[in-house]
């Protein structure tokens, strides 16, 4: 009930606050504190105080934030600890770049099923899946029964892919296609990744100071 | 001078604006409003204006936005009409996908080298250009002067590459090496993909409601 009024800048801040976890779970540290991960994330301390309270506060006057434990109950709060299945939609060399280099299972997902429209591209091996014919979509998702979809294809097609997708009952997108999904919001939920956004925001920085 | 005090979420809509009016300029509308372009982007109209001041404003009372002219000064903003040389570091699955699927012109970049340390990589082709050895780098950024480096890497040597290549003269970064870089922020820009944060974010949308 609480979540659903928090804020999409909130929620953006909690991957990086699991990252920064890891990092320090990883480097033996079991304890850290709002001042800490403030000057690591550049942001204040208080605001990261905020964020934690959201979710109902996970630390201790006087002894901070226990590593661990935080990290778990970020975890669980992100979902990270689900096994979601996720297919990919587009083989090409960006849907080959995430099947095999994005660790699904670290993210609450787990990679079910790739497919694409080339005769040439069907049959190959990505993420040690076999690449299947889009033909054979209905009946993969009437059986398997994916819940979340990886866009990877030109944006021509996007939308059209996206209802049939809908239609066959996915309602996740993690969507590389350079277009803005017409979709159901209130159902269906969308994550962009705009490349394009990014690189000209590093073009911006270049160049600001000319 | 004034754009040195823009709030990086600013910059940050930019791009967003730039996409949608190059999408409005291929359908052959001539003008646009904040009210607009604030129905599309789910932004207020007055935060559009906002933003768009901060860059001296391009609108006319009653008469909005001329869309060719407010995209060509977006662009001159986010420094799209440049020619920056770049090159891409780790020319795997991902490294690769960016090779092949970013326009870098349209961006203002230019690709003009890829590297790799794997014999296997080096000597294909990879976005039209013949993936070289990580050891003929100092040679190539002598000579050629990329000023860019696209970093697709395993985040274990990617300060170690980050720093080699800042001592060759790179000065801006597109990170994907899912670690944050420790360079002088002060000459040194990076553009950070966590792709991972996304995937994250995605799976807290999913389960929010549970």
């Amino acid at each position: 009930m609480e979540k659903e009024v928090i804020s999409d800048s909130v929620i953006r801040r909690l991957p990086r606050y699991y990252r920064y976890l890891s990092e320090l779970e990883y480097r033996g540290i079991e304890r850290t504190s709002s001042a800490v991960l403030s000057e690591k994330l550049g942001l204040t301390a208080s605001q990261i105080r905020q964020d934690l309270n959201c979710f109902g506060g996970f630390g201790h006057q006087g002894y901070g934030y226990n590593v661990a434990g935080l990290k778990k109950q970020l975890a669980k709060i992100l979902g990270l600890d689900k096994c979601n299945p996720l297919i990919i939609v587009g083989a090409g060399h960006l849907g080959g770049a995430i099947a095999e280099g994005i660790s699904f299972s670290s993210y609450g997902f787990y990679l079910v099923g790739i497919f694409d429209i080339s005769p040439e591209i069907c049959g190959t091996v990505l993420g040690g899946l076999t690449v299947q014919s889009m033909s054979g979509l209905p009946e993969f998702c009437n059986t398997i029964k994916p819940k979340t979809a990886v866009l990877c294809i030109p944006k021509e097609s996007a939308q059209a892919v996206a209802e049939q997708l809908v239609d066959l009952g996915i309602c996740g997108f993690w969507n590389f296609s350079h277009c803005d999904l017409d979709v159901d919001r209130s159902v269906i939920q969308v994550e962009n990744v705009h490349l394009g956004d990014s690189l000209m925001t590093l073009s911006y920085k270049l160049h600001k100071d000319e």
